[in-house]
């Protein structure tokens, strides 16, 4: 199973791809390719942006930290380890699954249960191939490749001139002079068959995205949710993409999981047409409920806006975060605007999220492929159109008419026609019909889980037992997402009534929070432990606890604990009964 | 991508399999192969099964009935079913996906936040390939299947004398007299392949079970979580098999879930060399705590009485379960004794889950086929080793010695080799090292899912608001998996001040619960829809509410609402201020 991929050597690779690809990097913004947007993106451009972030060797120390420390401590490990691993494939341990749990369920409450517009949808990752044909994928999701008829190896074209040796991957094989083949697409979906037979026929895909889904299951959700537009359909979940170069730890994997809604909105001629105007955007920063008059601006900077405040609430400050606006050349031909926002990684400012206003060109793209109407109705915009004035009636028509046409005609469709089905198309808005457009905030569960570790790692001084200062590693992840949220402990393993106590502890704080139980060690290296997997707060139950306070003011009270905070080693003493209401408020 | 499975006629195929495979049915239980202890089953006698617990005709119109709520009310639509669909797959809707997630999250609950022995993991669906072959996989995770060399149709071998014919799907062609070719075994993985190049050395898997990543991780997990055997590892994740006949709605579907538990326990003979002697296992329906004497027998019961503890906690009572022992000659060679829980489906009794116990089996594979050691060093085993009397020292490592020696012989393992090999993992017990049995508790998300659908649906009979009886059909799901906990209604739609205050208690709800806010139609209208939906609370706000109470004991009090429960109809006038602390405890 040694292949190529695992051969490479990223240094000198990327002394490569500095030479080669100058041209184009003065170009590229600092923000990488939007997850999900990514089939209308040439990927020798992404490439590109990779190669200007590519880590400088002190950025290398910290992210070797890292990773040592996700593999010793159980937060992630290389997929298949006992067999040599597997490439661009990780597992999550017992600190990592509780992390991306947390970060799952706080996405998906604020997301849909915390709302009224958005419903929520789980579909699977093999489909129907069709999708990916309507989508686009499985004619542009490529890399451009190429045979050495020589060396029988197979590369990026863009990636021929140095390169690691099949044979010997620790060589570099410029030297290498073999006849190339011309160059082909290599798709990067996997492919696999459904059902017995093997053949072209029964070619599916794994999904490279959750996005298409939400398409393809639209009008089931609009019919069976009561949504109406403007709402949105969540769904988080795996997909799948054969990188020939999977790379940056977690950050660009083979298999990974997204976080992705599509929020439907009314075309600005029908929010004119029923409002009388478009609003504009709500000033940068502010986070106004939304209002019947936004048109997709305004609806565009909601989301961007209401994904950082996100990122904010699990410990990501802006100052953390960029914001990049593709510019009008970066963009997809269908996508009006596109927001990138990026993390500062050790080896570079990275993409976590693309927010991209797409217009109707999915919904319109699987209506056309599959025959099927994924146009709404709105008895609303049926009734304001039969009011319009003539002239509004006509400027409005025109305008949705031209979109329409732009679309139809760059589906390759002969002229007559399309002038035809857009006007067709137009004409539907005074019965009320229109296709919706959609807003997409896409965000990747594993890179996003690698921005929080490397923002939570931190070292500091903090006094050993004895006083004597030591480097402490500490993980300062946000309560909200810190996979053990309580460290529960006696202080002493071999008396009774402390483990007694602390046991019960542990099952009063049990059904309200992620506790760990722990009894093994002095307290201060069970402190520091905690350190290390990012718990906020450890709850210590000592001989005070069952005798009586010694001194101070709160002298001789019984059935108090101390409670020590992670990020500055500070203690408090505290009632027993006094903990559940000062925990969860600061875990949810 | 229409294929022969996709042509399937259930009742023909059944007339058939009940001729055909009559001879087998008799010897056969009423459970199905556990999912993930499917690799030594011959699946032709699981076929088999199934043929018996073929639905009748009027269990069929109760199925038909729960397939079209499914759809219509947004639980289950087929997967992307605009292209025509795609046989054996299947998506969750708004209101499936909410009842996925609670079940997944009160089982990962139960299963690991509220325990301390065991810890999670979340690893990849695509591994290394070895995992399959030394799982057992890749080499009999087979059907039967035979090509026509006149239709060039391929088929199961066990069914060439009646089937589909593949041009014509409506039409069976026992007529036709084609020849065949020899049977050939076909593989249910789903294959695909990693990297650039597709050739033998780049296939990989989906993986058939989420099991075998727990195994291939064990020490990893075991060196970094703190945890000592007796623990177990958890994991919740998607795994796909390409089944030749998906059937039964999702029962059993292509791509589904698992929920797996891989419990490690020390081997009996360690046990007693500590303890003593062996504990047998405690009563049944007991759930006592786990105790150090207890041997596989009694850990094997008490998982078998928490997993059922599990679902009656979640609705599924006692009577509409079943526990099926496999006998002897149907449990695989490493298999000491696996239970399957059955749930009386109205298309037959069916598995839900798995538990069984399954020695030493999974690691020893790994352990031979990586390389690596999977044995484990236990301090108080050498300890209480060196203290056993010769005798006894004798006798727990010839009983050692001679579950490796059977466990080596099977693999093929020339002989003297075996003994040398059981001889040594024999004498490595005196140093207090092990390989850990297992025991696996391993149930399917979806067929649960639908057990839950199934048993929550009724119809009954209810006045409507003019007093008249209507069928009413409503899911009684238990509150803790119900997708919506609570709607909350405004008696009218266009009266501000109720509409404010119904917003106020959504807004009052919505952080602890899902909580669905309805104000159109009429009230009773309203009711039936989240009845339908499987909601156990509707608050309904009233002008009582913000004039006060009209008469009786509570009169003049404002800020009341009604509770309407589910199940009966009732309601219940109760104070805005107390609604929290009343749901609450309801829902959790």
């Amino acid at each position: 199973m040694r292949k190529l991929e695992d051969c490479e050597q990223p240094t000198r690779t990327v002394t490569f791809f500095k030479r080669k690809l100058q041209d184009v990097i003065h170009k590229i913004s600092t923000s990488d390719a939007a997850a999900g947007t990514v089939t209308s993106v040439d990927r020798t451009v992404c490439m590109a942006k990779t190669v200007r972030l590519m880590a400088e060797p002190k950025e290398n120390v910290v992210m070797e930290k890292i990773v040592s420390l996700c593999k010793r401590r159980g937060f992630i490990y290389q997929s298949s380890e006992i067999y040599g691993g597997i490439n661009g494939f990780w597992d999550y341990g017992p600190l990592g699954v509780e992390l991306k749990r947390n970060v799952k369920e706080l996405w998906w409450n604020v997301m849909t249960h915390q709302r009224d517009d958005v419903a929520g949808l789980d579909a699977t990752i093999i489909m129907h191939p069709q999708i990916w044909k309507a989508s686009g994928h499985v004619d542009t999701f490529t890399d451009p490749m190429i045979d050495c008829k020589t060396c029988k190896g197979r590369f990026r074209a863009d990636q021929t001139s140095e390169i690691p040796c099949p044979q010997k991957p620790s060589k570099m094989v410029s030297e290498c002079h073999g006849e190339k083949t011309a160059p082909r697409a290599f798709n990067l979906m996997f492919q696999t068959h459904v059902g017995p037979v093997q053949d072209d026929s029964t070619i599916a895909y794994l999904r490279p995205e959750t996005a298409q889904a939400i398409f393809a299951q639209f009008k089931n959700v609009l019919e069976t949710s009561r949504q109406k537009v403007p709402f949105g359909i969540a769904q988080i979940g795996k997909a799948f993409r054969n990188e020939v170069t999977p790379r940056n730890f977690t950050f660009r994997s083979r298999e990974f999981e997204q976080m992705e809604l599509e929020f439907f909105i009314k075309p600005d001629e029908v929010v004119e047409a029923i409002s009388g105007r478009i609003e504009g955007p709500a000033p940068a920063g502010s986070s106004p409920e939304p209002q019947p008059g936004w048109g997709w601006e305004a609806w565009h900077k909601y989301w961007v806006e209401e994904r950082i405040r996100f990122y904010e609430g699990i410990g990501l400050s802006r100052a953390t975060l960029e914001e990049y606006w593709q510019k009008p050349e970066e963009l997809a031909h269908y996508a009006r605007a596109t927001v990138d926002i990026l993390f500062k990684f050790p080896f570079g400012t990275q993409e976590l999220e693309g927010i991209a206003a797409r217009s109707d060109f999915d919904l319109s793209q699987h209506a056309r492929c599959s025959g099927k109407s994924m146009g709404v109705f709105d008895d609303e915009l049926r009734g304001a159109w039969s009011k319009l004035e003539e002239s509004k009636k006509k400027e409005l028509g025109e305008r949705y008419y031209k979109a329409r046409l732009n679309y139809l005609t760059r589906t390759g469709m002969d002229a007559a026609e399309a002038e035809k089905q857009a006007r067709g198309d137009s004409e539907n808005l005074a019965k009320g019909q229109y296709i919706p457009h959609v807003i997409e905030p896409s965000a990747g569960v594993d890179r996003l889980i690698l921005a929080l570790i490397c923002n939570a790692y931190s070292e500091d001084q903090m006094p050993d037992e004895k006083g004597k200062l030591e480097t402490r590693v500490v993980l300062k992840f946000h309560p909200r997402v810190a996979p053990i949220k309580v460290g529960v402990m006696p202080l002493l393993k071999n008396k009774p009534e402390l483990v007694r106590k602390a046991l019960e502890v542990r099952d009063l704080l049990r059904p309200h929070m992620n506790v760990f139980y722990d009894d093994a060690g002095a307290i201060g290296r069970r402190y520091r432990r905690q350190d290390e997997a990012g718990t906020p707060f450890c709850v210590t139950i000592d001989f005070e606890t069952l005798e009586g306070i010694k001194e101070g003011p709160l002298s001789g009270r019984k059935d108090t604990v101390t409670v020590r905070y992670r990020d500055d080693g500070r203690q408090d003493r505290m009632a027993i009964t006094e903990l559940v209401d000062f925990l969860v408020p600061k875990i949810r």
